[in-house]
């Protein structure tokens, strides 16, 4: 008998995140996004339930109205590699803009951490939603929608160059001759494009991965067609199961169209499991997380969405207003589907906040319950592995302790690590340096 | 009776580095630059020494004439903070370029290092020496030596702003009224300069040493201004005491006409000990590490200081060649340096290139000896401290071992840490938050 198809986990670490006032539960760390002795535990009780990997997101612009996780916490290359140093088999995923960055750097950083790490980073490749980004960078304006997944196109072209620079046995180190490398498997991209041009090589060579995951999270037309050609894995959030495998169908069909292989790209539904003894304990611990969130913090985090808006103008029990293009710039997808909700079931204001900021996951119940959901959505095709988010604290704790092991007896999820690395345990190829002739076919690490 | 003054102590980690052919001696790691747990081992036993710091230089530009260490190493920020996760008390220093980042990123990354580590960050501001690092950037030129130096001025004003961001007691994290933060203790710096346009605020916190310590490593006269009006520290080097004791009166004197107390601002000569049980043994070990470099090694090493100028076209037992400007704009101070002393002393290319790439030690002997000649330095007013650098294999390793019980013998090293952070070890004071009123004198960590 053959093993079921293995779905594949992630956990998005996001300190005193999940809803935007979780950090006054009482079991809440009020300064999680910024203790690293708990990042730490994190991670190692997410390898000790053998997931897949941990993902760290991130953001390029605060004010006074950011909700608190985003105020004061990690960024991502740094809280990686600090946590390389703490783990040993676990995907190390982060957020990283392409948008207000050099190619040449981050190609370096996150090439740094992949060997560093033994072959376990991902890089979540973003355009910046948030338009105050430009403010922090010197720029005159945010670069339209459009124009950031272009720069986004170029840029992993020039970063996959770059991790192309040496071959995997460029490094010869011959004591006897004194022959370190061979020249003719060191290379210089000489890329020269719209938005950048770069020489190369880079001066760190592949882990035993061949290059860091790529990541994408962006659900637009364009969004979806950027992760379509270019990524390894697609971070995406859905409220049904139906949605959720629209999106599915609609990505692995774009992806084939591409001519790239449809398996290869594998889609990450964010979930936020609450769990209980009784379904009605799951649901009161729902309860008590939504009910922290004061209708102020609901319309600042809505109000994020849309480029900051102040919402607190409106009146909160009429009809959601009327805000044109606002958004389109920014989240367009996120602000898209929350106009076009609000619209249809004729949300007011305060319905339409508060959906937002406390959204009821599909995934509350009993341990076994949230399993059978899980186990629901991947055999339905809405997902090939999930990312988990902690809706209450404690949340990843509890999965690892009391989902997992449902999972493995159900044969949908490893008991041990199969690779030391990130795409060895999804289950992607090693990709081929472009500077090597195909060979033969290119080895599963 | 009081102890005597104490010296500092950090250790340059440079992978397969120290002498460009270290790597072929029967004793070294050839892949030392991109192997994790050898770093891990290192930043160990430095700690167990009792070390102030570690040192991570960096670079931006390689090509095929590079030396080894440089084509394939671990970028500082990512090794840095995975080294933060391995080690408790020991600073944490690496190099970082203004000439080609951007303050937002920077600040924010190194910030985020302070916070994970608990205090122990330190950043060397350099303005690379390197012109081919423009190409790596899109950019037409690499701004000449005088402009770089404005840009790291105005760069780390930026940097400083923004790690003020936030007051000490900014977050309040009060569960029960839900305020999370004060927001009169957040400040947006708005900073518009000739270079950068930055809005702030810094989305991390300072840490309990209030910032990362400011290392600067330029000796041009340039150079030394800078340092001396922003460093922290100062890491340099020099060949002989008289020399080292000229520069460190210089540099001192510079910091006070700045209205800054010569105390805060500590001078690090480098230094590459070469222990022995007998000075003949050291000088031996001394010998087998210089016999390994070719005279192509050789002038390859010597070229890179003069942006990669091709030595192999001129006659080795002739005149070192007169070169014009060039190198002025790369590593200005050095290229000075090594042209006035060719100059000087009549010598051949030959000798030039094996003296810059074979460089001879002052540091060789016994370990009483690398002792004394350590004592003699400080006692004579040439340096505050010392930055090791492993001139043979196994050099920190021997140097903790052999080196270290000596000092802390004589009272001049310390048997203990006395702080948790980088500041409070090496007694410089938490700088003020300039958005704070001065109500009291800032305490030392
Ligand atoms: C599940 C999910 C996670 C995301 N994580 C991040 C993130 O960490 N940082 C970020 O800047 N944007 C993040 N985004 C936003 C997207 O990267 C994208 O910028 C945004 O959705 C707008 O692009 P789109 O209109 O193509 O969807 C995320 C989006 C989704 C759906
Ligand atoms: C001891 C020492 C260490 C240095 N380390 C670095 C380094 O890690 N990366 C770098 O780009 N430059 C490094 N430099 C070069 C200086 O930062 C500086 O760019 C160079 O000396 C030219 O500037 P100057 O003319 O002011 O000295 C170092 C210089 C010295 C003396």
């Amino acid at each position: 008998m053959t093993k079921p198809k293995q779905l594949k986990l992630g956990a998005l670490l996001h300190g005193v995140g999940g809803s935007t006032s979780m950090w006054r539960h009482p079991d809440a760390k009020p300064d999680a996004s910024v203790n690293f002795e708990l990042y730490k535990s994190w991670v190692q009780k997410a390898e000790e339930g053998k997931l897949d990997l941990i993902f760290i997101a991130d953001g390029l612009y605060i004010n006074e109205k950011s909700i608190p996780h985003f105020l004061n916490r990690f960024e991502p290359l740094t809280i990686l590699s600090a946590l390389a140093g703490v783990s040993s088999k676990i995907g190390l995923v982060g957020t990283l803009s392409t948008s207000y960055s050099e190619p040449f750097t981050v190609a370096r950083q996150f090439g740094s951490l992949d060997v560093i790490s033994g072959g376990r980073a991902g890089w979540n490749v973003v355009t910046s939603p948030l338009e105050g980004s430009a403010l922090n960078y010197g720029r005159k304006e945010h670069p339209d929608h459009g124009k950031r997944y272009r720069i986004a196109a170029e840029y992993l072209q020039v970063a996959r160059g770059l991790w192309d620079s040496w071959e995997d046995d460029a490094f010869v180190r011959n004591k006897e001759t004194g022959v370190f490398f061979d020249p003719e498997k060191m290379h210089t991209l000489d890329h020269e494009g719209e938005f950048f041009s770069v020489k190369g090589p880079l001066n760190i060579a592949r882990s035993q991965q061949g290059g860091p995951v790529i990541f994408q999270a962006g659900s637009s037309e364009v969004g979806k067609n950027y992760a379509s050609q270019v990524a390894d894995a697609v971070f995406t959030g859905h409220d049904t199961l139906e949605e959720a495998q629209e999106f599915y169908r609609d990505v692995k069909t774009r992806v084939a169209s591409f001519g790239r292989n449809p398996d290869e790209v594998l889609i990450f539904p964010g979930i936020g499991p609450i769990l209980g003894d009784t379904p009605e304990e799951a649901e009161r611990k729902y309860q008590e997380v939504a009910g922290l969130v004061t209708i102020e913090n609901a319309l600042n985090y809505l109000g994020r969405f849309f480029e900051h808006h102040d919402f607190s103008q409106y009146p909160l029990d009429e009809p959601f207003p009327e805000l044109g293009d606002l958004g389109r710039n920014s989240f367009q997808s996120g602000t898209d589907k929350i106009k076009k909700n609000a619209k249809e079931k004729g949300l007011t204001l305060r319905e339409v906040a508060l959906q937002a900021a406390t959204p009821r996951s599909s995934f509350i119940g009993t341990p076994e319950q949230v399993a059978d959901q899980i186990q629901a959505w991947f055999e339905a095709g809405a997902a090939d592995g999930f990312m988990l988010a902690a809706a209450v604290p404690n949340g990843l704790e509890e999965f690892v302790d009391r989902v997992v092991p449902i999972l493995q007896e159900r044969g949908l999820f490893r008991t041990e690590y199969e690779s030391d690395t990130l795409r060895g345990n999804l289950g992607l190829p090693v990709p081929a340096n472009r500077y090597v002739q195909a060979k033969e076919p290119s080895p599963l690490v």
